[in-house]
């Protein structure tokens, strides 16, 4: 285990092939964010383009601006721009709604493609709105049956009556990444689908869904993708089931002619039937501009830098920490996300020293701290200094004032 | 029928008690802007705070916004402003999602509070998501009977098997109001619930869901309540109903203890179980400060007005614009949302005339020009000015200009 400086963090920044897109985004001073897993931070271009949509489109504009600025087309437009980041074709997304509502309409619609089959697979501990989500499903659809398998056993729990299977490509708590391909190969064997959460790697690591033949996806606007608070979802659904494929949440946005206000329903064409109400046209012209950080941006290269990052870190806390911060991810970076998760019972305190230093990563219970990196603007110095507030947190027992004792309403 | 002059207009424009109001809001030079039940126009309030919201909360306070900028209790806080305006508790309303997804939250959760009973009744040429609502939900309760009766003919389609009686309280197209207090009577004789959509009420005239015993509502922020392009919208269930009430879209800000990340759903208190994913906080904020518009405003005074601005509309194309456009919305102000409607065979053309002249209404298939009247800022000359434009419109035959004739994506 090699002893990192801090001066070859800054050595390693100067060389960053990344090193430029920092100054994309608008950083807060003396704060080391390392929670952009959980709200990404904001990018200049956001903050220009949202005033001019209220000021100019909205406000000149008028209903005019649903065609003159093409407010219509915003769903498409960011969800083609999303499209190469995940390794899908343009038309095989479209972004809107949240995630969980869009987690509904493909649970519901792989129901309805595979309707002799009654089972959907997930694995217990996967984010809690996958799984709350398919229980609210199960009120209405009593015959469907959730069988929840731990990971190390999902493959021999899939059979011919399973319609789909539904995991996180990245576990939000842990960082541990499924193997998309395997699984979505080991479900295709029995004739089940695949529904991929892309929450925690969109933006994060590259993402291939046409070369791992997966069914059905989703994703968060507002983690790595940097699309603001409550950021527009995002969905996919590949191109051979979008003729077949029926959301549940029939609103009139997804109809073939929305503006032809017919009684019956018909499901637009393509992609656009995944619509259901009046799409949120300023987070959605956030997350358009926010995206423009990936413009140019090999995923490879940001991988490769989130991988070192990490290893850092944990190679630094595991030298200089000692021995109460367990690592709760894989060692290996290419098992894991772009997050490190250290288990401590009193995590949560030490998250709030932590806070309180201006080192922000977030605690989930019962004892995890995570620290997510993402690569277009976490240095590598960032990293050494992070973990030198962290040495000095433990060091110091700071966290054992009681001011970090109460559990807030979000961590 | 009297013939009121433009001097009358601007007289009873200075004499107006809502006179101020228009000063809240940015309205375009040179635009007489009578679609505001479609698009309500932009309160100056939310340029401010939508500014304050990303350079600020996000930009500086970063996940931290959640609790220490609030941003975890506007969907209630939000909710809580609406309920005066429509006669409910301030327990009562949560805003959240679009519209359209409340719509499905809520027709479900009726058939969950009435599990004996398989009928929902509607009307013909209701807005459109709410016939599709209940079509895709039928895809998944296959027993579900959508009853869908003429007007006049409701209160005998209702009998013991009805579950839910779902109306918007004033038509989207023509105006007509619904008589809410007389039909959830009918409904309750039978055992039904109500829910009912008041998204071209809201804001427009007073509602009292408490005095008219309603089960359920539904409503939309980005029309009368001015909350910006897909604004947030907003869903009541009364208390008695509340601890029995089940959506089926069960996501993780519905749950009792989101940030415990159990496997298991179960339901938050009182309104939060009708949360789904995270919140949109740009449209949450920006809808907040738009409700600002309404403090301390007499919601009786704003339907005079409304009533009075309507009476005035008809009266002058009666008088002025000949026999051609005929009046499709009810003549009585008291019958009537805040809307006029006039028919034309060639009314999308003759809206397009209007629109280029700088007055704009909308248009609705297949043959209704429609003009709202926003009583915070439409002002008695408008309606003068209006009427003007459109006699020259008819009388010139300036709509007969091919530019006129192709139908946008959006109208």
């Amino acid at each position: 285990m090699s002893h990192l400086s801090r001066e070859a963090c800054l050595a390693l920044d100067e060389a960053d092939p990344l090193r430029d897109r920092r100054d994309l985004f608008d950083l807060p001073e003396g704060i080391i964010y390392l929670d952009g897993n959980s709200l990404g931070v904001l990018p200049r271009a956001v903050s220009a383009r949202l005033a001019q949509v209220v000021a100019e489109e909205w406000g000149r504009g008028l209903i005019r601006s649903w065609n003159t600025a093409g407010w219509i087309d915003l769903p498409v437009r960011v969800g083609s721009r999303i499209a190469p980041l995940i390794g899908a074709h343009a038309d095989e997304v479209i972004a809107c709604d949240s995630t969980s509502v869009n987690l509904f309409k493909l649970a519901a619609g792989a129901l309805a493609l595979r309707p002799d089959r009654k089972v959907i697979v997930t694995e217990p501990g996967n984010f809690p709105s996958d799984l709350y989500i398919l229980q609210g499903l199960s009120d209405l659809r009593p015959d469907l049956e959730i069988r929840v398998v731990p990971r190390d056993l999902l493959v021999q729990a899939l059979d011919d009556t399973v319609a789909l299977l539904l995991l996180t490509q990245v576990h939000y708590k842990t960082g541990e990444v499924h193997d998309m391909a395997a699984l979505t190969e080991g479900a295709h064997a029995v004739g089940a689908l695949t529904l991929w959460d892309l929450s925690h790697s969109t933006g994060a690591l590259p993402v291939d869904l046409t070369r791992a033949k997966v069914d059905l996806a989703v994703g968060c606007g507002y983690k790595y993708l940097n699309g603001g608070p409550g950021a527009p979802s995002f969905t996919y659904v590949a191109r051979r089931h979008q003729e077949g494929f029926r959301s549940p949440l029939t609103g009139w946005m997804g109809h073939a002619q929305p503006f032809a206000f017919v009684d019956d329903y018909r499901p637009g064409a393509g992609m656009a039937r995944l619509l259901c109400g009046t799409p949120q046209i300023l987070g959605m012209a956030a997350l358009e501009a926010a995206l423009s950080a990936f413009d140019g941006v090999d995923m490879a290269v940001v991988r490769d830098k989130s991988i070192v990052l990490g290893n850092q870190f944990l190679s630094l806390v595991a030298e200089r920490c000692g021995g109460d911060l367990v690592p709760a991810c894989p060692a290996d970076g290419r098992l894991r996300g772009s997050q490190i998760c250290l288990r401590h019972p009193s995590g949560y305190a030490i998250m709030q020293a932590l806070i309180a230093r201006g080192v922000i990563g977030d605690f989930r219970a019962p004892d995890i701290l995570r620290f997510g990196f993402t690569p277009l603007y976490t240095r590598h110095v960032d990293v050494w200094d992070a973990v030198e507030h962290l040495v000095q947190v433990m060091s110091s027992g700071a966290w054992r004032d009681p001011r970090f004792a109460a559990v807030a309403a979000v961590t």
